[in-house]
């Protein structure tokens, strides 16, 4: 009787730019040995993700890489094979993280259990997975996306897209998907419900933007980033809000775009390094001034605070002193004209 | 006996560039008369303030500008010197938005009465005006930026950046500040209690940044925008906040940039329109993954979400069909990698 093998895809080299199939090597091992507390299980279905890219290294992403040599990683449906852990049986469904190897153990701690009456299985990794998840949280815990608005997804015939599209229209958005070709944009509008779609291969791309944004762009879902965000970029309404989930258009780069070009980098930095960046302008929020007043005048009256202030003599010089703000030569005194 | 006249700078023309002289004309009228609920004001003081090439027009400002012929704005110090409102008496000082002209009527609800006791008149056009209100407003209510972490101010001897380093070194946060020239940087460290300065104009000046942010940046208050900014995003830490109040440094800019240069552009319109942009990734939130999994279930086990799948068999299909997720031509289902 043959004993089983352990099949894995370990992580050979680190591509530059995109990856290669010598990346990986193909090795077999024995089975793993199941310890005390631990589970045995067998991947049956494999989930193929574009941040699987990033897991390889030497690409735009700042996160935790795979080590060479060790299995390619990524989300499995595996079934327990033995268990000396009490939480799980043999033959139960779950969820693993256990990557591109046919066997592994695990504590059970990164096991999800799966019932296979309450959804296919299949769907552990899907809707019901990182890829619903993703959907998910980015409607509804990074920003606060109004009904009514408009909401434009990026990559939106994409499995992320797509769940965003439907959870968006479920929570009463009007819903803009940008995808390739006439198929996809034909799949979000007829089957999934998107008021519009805007082809980005189309050469008539800008023009059908303008069309499907008559009153601009509140949110924007952003799978992709690329060429294309500039474009988007300029029908954010004021106040709109934008979440980043991904940038796939740039994980296989290797090296931060160079020259002056520093856009898709400002993206890919506020991607793997969470930063959030907001404006404002006093006129906008004057509702709060008498809580300004309230802190900050005693530490002025106090002489707490140091504030310059550099008098101008004479009516007359109104224009001539707005214009040396802007050469870059004089101190930053507040510049005061008094009156002649 | 002379009748005092009302002398004005007119907006004469919007700049092309940098504000010019001539974009002004000195004109004269009659003080104007005073109407029911009216109080007729005197201007003592002008402030001056690199928002108001704003409102001339012509630049990279998207909000509201004034009409040609009209006086430049801007906010003042004023004494009452006729009242027909009963909240005014003549000889009551007031801060106002009447702009460059010697006299104004008001229906007093854009007047706000100062009290000469509590501070300098003065200190309305700034720690206790806009300038403050902008510092404040911006450390306190954008976001929430903690204790303890390194706070980088751009324009930090500027009269907003001033008060942005002495409240936030209030706060408990470690000041960087930028600033052009070593009398500047040393009156942010010596003066106004700033950790460290930074001479933006120095040969060493992305060595000395390197030097003031050991631990990286967590919250970036600019008040400058371009050139400088692609060198500090690269500081910044994971969940880093930035806070955009002003982008001098393009003001005058009558295009928006060219080419493929688009980084400027993104942060005028994060300023001009109040996008928020924020990111994530599901590793880090995975603590919403209950809610999650309580909203969408039902939803998938009901088929009310339709979610694309494509199988592919056979273990040793894993790296190539990785590979087809980044070549733009396949259609947006969920791959999965069937074992064999």
């Amino acid at each position: 009787m043959q004993q089983p093998r352990n099949r894995q895809f370990t992580l050979a080299a680190r591509p530059n730019g995109p990856a290669r199939l010598n990346d990986f090597s193909l090795v077999e091992s024995e089975v793993p040995a199941l310890g005390d507390g631990q589970v045995l299980v067998r991947n049956t279905l494999f989930s193929i993700d574009p941040y699987q890219r990033n897991l390889m290294g030497n690409g735009s992403s700042e996160w935790p890489t795979i080590a060479i040599g060790e299995p390619m990683g990524g989300p499995t449906i595996a079934v327990v094979e033995g268990s000396k852990n009490p939480k799980f049986g043999v033959g139960d469904h779950v969820q693993t993280w256990t990557g591109w190897q046919d066997f592994a153990v695990s504590d059970g701690s990164d096991l999800r259990k799966l019932d296979p009456n309450a959804a296919p299985l299949s769907t552990a990794l899907g809707p019901l997975g990182l890829t619903g998840f993703t959907a998910w949280y980015g409607l509804t815990r990074v920003h606060d996306f109004k009904p009514g608005g408009t909401l434009v997804v990026t990559g939106a015939a994409g499995s992320v897209g797509s769940m965003v599209v439907q959870l968006a229209k479920r929570r009463g958005l009007r819903v803009v998907g940008i995808a390739g070709g006439p198929e996809k944009t034909a799949w979000l509008t007829k089957t999934l419900g998107a008021d519009e779609a805007v082809d980005y291969k189309a050469d008539e791309f800008e023009a059908q933007l303008e069309r499907a944004l008559p009153d601009g762009m509140d949110a924007l879902f952003e799978n992709v980033g690329g060429p294309i965000f500039p474009v988007l970029m300029e029908h954010f309404n004021q106040h709109a809000k934008m979440t980043i989930c991904g940038t796939i258009s740039d994980y296989s780069e290797a090296e931060p775009p160079q020259g002056t070009n520093y856009l898709p980098r400002l993206i890919s930095l506020i991607h793997y390094r969470f930063i959030s960046i907001k404006a404002f302008a006093t006129p906008y929020v004057m509702d709060t001034f008498p809580d300004f007043l309230a802190e900050v005048t005693p530490l002025v009256a106090n002489g707490e605070v140091i504030y310059g202030e550099e008098y101008v003599d004479g009516f007359s010089e109104l224009p001539a002193t707005l214009l040396k703000l802007f050469g870059g030569k004089r101190s930053g005194k507040k510049l005061i004209v008094r009156n002649d």
